[in-house]
């Protein structure tokens, strides 16, 4: 079973490039069968001590979008007011999430008392349970590019409003809200990068301990 | 660029149901250009305005690694301290790590206060900084296992002692602490479920908001 081999692994190489956080997208549904899949995927993301925390939440009622959309243009206009004139600008151009048009979209939580696990690995650092969800998010993400679907991350939101917006248990902390759809267009490139916001970078940060 | 054909969807469904949380390492080394190939395509993962914030470490030196050993066995012994005694001899009994056998580790850490992506998506939460890492480590981690490399994550230890073990800058926090080496064996079932510790269960978490 250790045999991906090299085509494989170069095509794995091009999914790592080529998956994108994805702004815009076609508005037309995705096969419910295709997304059940993929969550199912993601439940076999790394965990801290198999503890599977994470709670995806399908959002779908018009009355929750918008107030996730609210909350959204609530919280970009304060992080556009940070910024000094000419970023402000810049940053206004940016277009940032999908929340009108993406179909399928998720609240992703964090069941912070799960007892799943039996507490194993997270008693000197309890955010491994959080970062399990971030490993599901990812897995998630790669599956949905591989067959084409395009998943973008919002995190410019206020994480009390998404939590009342779909009634989640108070235990629940929110990791991540994810807008899923067919993407418009597909780049190797950066969104941030394209408009000019940052640049991509080569891995210069190795440091060796001696 | 979208032809990720289903012959290759295939078999990334069985490089994520195959990964595992790796304890069990061989000792010879690993060379060092596909460790590079590796952290390479780590830094395509997804990061919070194309921040990067990741900071791999490479833990070479025997007494930065006696230090983290020391760290986990503290840990370890106050891990079981908290549990009742018939679940205390059935955690001793759990190899939770290779940090003795792997011939490659790296802390990983958040730069927190990096100036890249200038803050974009991280003011309301700004734990994205930290997700963005984990999402690395993940990339990392599926890319090694596709090519038949093992990688394990301790969180079983203090990151105040991780962070005086490698020396590293006091605004980066670490997020993971991993053991890199060739697995002594493959499996699909997670070390902690033939163990008997945990159960994996399938996706029974989606919950809809009407």
């Amino acid at each position: 079973m250790d045999a991906f081999d090299n085509d494989f692994r170069d095509r794995l190489e091009l999914l790592i490039k080529w998956r994108r956080d994805v702004r815009r997208f076609r508005t037309d549904p995705v096969d419910p069968a295709l997304v059940a899949q993929l969550l199912e995927l993601a439940d076999h993301a790394p965990s801290v001590g198999l503890s599977q925390p994470w709670r995806f939440v399908s959002v779908d009622s018009a009355r929750a979008r918008a107030r996730i959309v609210s909350s959204f243009e609530r919280c970009n206009q304060a992080a556009a007011d940070d910024y000094s004139d000419e970023t402000a600008d810049e940053y206004a151009k940016l277009k940032l999430e999908g929340l009108r048009e993406a179909p399928v979209q998720f609240a992703v939580f964090a069941d912070e008392t799960t007892e799943k696990g039996r507490g194993l690995g997270r008693r000197t650092m309890p955010e491994m349970l959080r970062y399990s969800v971030v490993t599901a998010v990812h897995t998630f993400w790669i599956a949905a590019r591989a067959a084409g679907l395009g998943v973008g991350w919002v995190s410019i939101l206020d994480p009390d409003d998404v939590h009342a917006a779909v009634g989640a248990p108070e235990n629940w902390s929110l990791v991540a809200y994810l807008c899923v759809g067919w993407p418009l267009e597909s780049s190797d490139t950066p969104e941030l990068e394209k408009a000019g916001w940052e640049q991509r970078q080569g891995a210069g940060t190795l440091r060796r301990v001696h």
